[in-house]
């Protein structure tokens, strides 16, 4: 409830809220990043739900706590959300140890992800150890999710030229394992031959910095099979990697890259709510376009309006 | 002479001459924009001196004044240029009516193609009335060019496993045409199988805003075939778009463009150039790092720094 109401306060737009969220952080990050973050990707119709139900049903059942956040790419344009429906993971919304929040659409800072990383740090600082984070397997979503995540996992339906799609996508090369879904009755074979192609085409990338090896695993959310060994995966990367260093200073990279974010988008929202600055910038925009200034000079000029109106605010 | 004296002011990163070069560039930016403006790019050893060489003498024949600029993505590296050797283009660089400029090296500011893209405005202050920037087809270099032209050709080999590498890199996205070279004597009958695999390729993408269908043509910069289709080919491209209006308006959206990438560059060394907001930065990236802070609220402490120090500087 208490993380709920957290989670509102950082997602909302409201002045005070951000104040508020600002000085909220600052109380819990001394207790946060002792979870493992896990990413889950697919295209829809992979059986994201089920996968993640089984998973949850599994790391639960060893007392672990679980907390699923959804990141939907879509809900900015649709004002609804595709991921968002709780009842999606009946079961695992009905768990005491579970804790499932659907997606917010994105703010004026920016992206849904922005907010999901405060999001994972509230949830770490209320005792949660495993976050998942879970995402639609379109386009640039997944490349955000990865500097939020300490493990990536594709999910994959066997055939249908996924396999191709996949790997023309580049996104397997941001996986550090694929998981084949559905591997059950008749799917069997093809998800095993499947898990073949996929082990081949993995072969051929290096080594990552992380020293891990991605692996391919057939799993079946239905019969529960294979899903033991994904959870045991992701046990014996945290492993590796606290062992070689490489999870600390992932993480330090990512809180790193995310202040850089933040910066970047506090500096763009200054520049947008300067009503000179706009107002200026259209002028220079119709210099460029009657060719009566260049665009580095143009830069330049509106560079001195951005310093002079800083300047003439008050503190 | 006069233009070459130009451009290295343009280049320079001499803090003197980068005033000079913004006066240039007022001074000559009206008696801009007036050439056709075409990128052309292709993997090493397809041919594309050739292929200049032969179009340039073409255009050259008609009284058409012609500059060959080059960016070369790697020359950052190497110091060095791949493509900057004057004597490439040997026939080419003696003609008066053509000017060849190899590419500098990025300067502080960013990349290569931004000075390119001044470069490009004194070319066309100089009367040159077509306008070839030239790049090696290695990953983002492509795009950057893209911003720069309003036509751009992908040159091509037939065979050796081009035609799936091509359409991969998603290169053929962003080509208006497609030029299969060294298309002579016993590479005819490949060079004609290509054309139709690529025509296909391209006939499946969606028609782009500028309602042209991206063409393939086969050439032989050796047997001279081709050349005069291409040329009329990009003729055929600027009526269409200056009747539909796509010409002007992508022109303007481009000069837009750079406005923002500029500004955003200038922003950048702005705040690198600041001694103090470079250390209260690595200040709190400890913080970060140590958890007593959360990259959000370092974020606006940064900006909180960098506005103090623009109001204690000078005008």
């Amino acid at each position: 409830m208490a993380l709920s109401q957290a989670i509102t306060i950082i997602e909302s737009n409201l002045e005070q809220d951000k104040k508020l969220s600002t000085e909220l952080l600052d109380k819990i990050i001394h207790a946060t990043g002792k979870s493992i973050r896990v990413g889950i990707t697919g295209v829809p119709g992979v059986g994201k739900s089920s996968f993640i139900e089984a998973l949850g049903r599994h790391v639960t059942a060893f007392g672990k706590r679980l907390a699923v956040l959804t990141v939907d790419p879509s809900s900015q344009v649709t004002k609804g959300s595709i991921l968002g429906d709780k009842t999606r993971m009946e079961e695992l919304s009905k768990n005491p140890l579970a804790y499932i929040r659907p997606s917010a659409s994105g703010n004026a800072l920016g992206g849904v992800t922005q907010t999901t990383h405060d999001v994972v740090l509230l949830c770490e600082a209320a005792g949660y150890e495993i976050i998942i984070i879970e995402t639609v397997g379109v386009g640039q979503s997944e490349i955000n999710v990865k500097s939020l995540v300490d493990f990536f996992l594709l999910l994959m339906l066997a055939g249908a030229g996924d396999e191709l799609q996949g790997i023309k996508k580049g996104i397997t090369e941001i996986a550090d394992a694929i998981v084949i879904t559905k591997a059950d009755g008749g799917n069997i074979s093809s998800a095993d031959a499947a898990k073949a192609t996929y082990q081949q085409a993995l072969h051929l990338q290096r080594v990552p910095k992380s020293g891990w090896l991605p692996r391919v695993i057939t799993t079946s959310a239905y019969a529960g099979t294979g899903i033991d060994e994904v959870w045991r995966m992701i046990l014996a990367y945290k492993e590796l990697t606290t062992a070689n260093g490489f999870f600390a200073d992932h993480r330090r990279l990512q809180e790193l890259e995310w202040f850089e974010d933040y910066f970047k988008q506090l500096l763009a929202l200054d520049l947008q709510q300067s009503p000179i600055v706009q107002s200026e910038k259209k002028k220079l925009e119709a210099l460029i376009t009657e060719q009566k200034l260049s665009p580095k000079h143009a830069a330049a000029n509106l560079l001195k309006i951005y310093h002079r109106e800083i300047k003439s605010s008050e503190d």
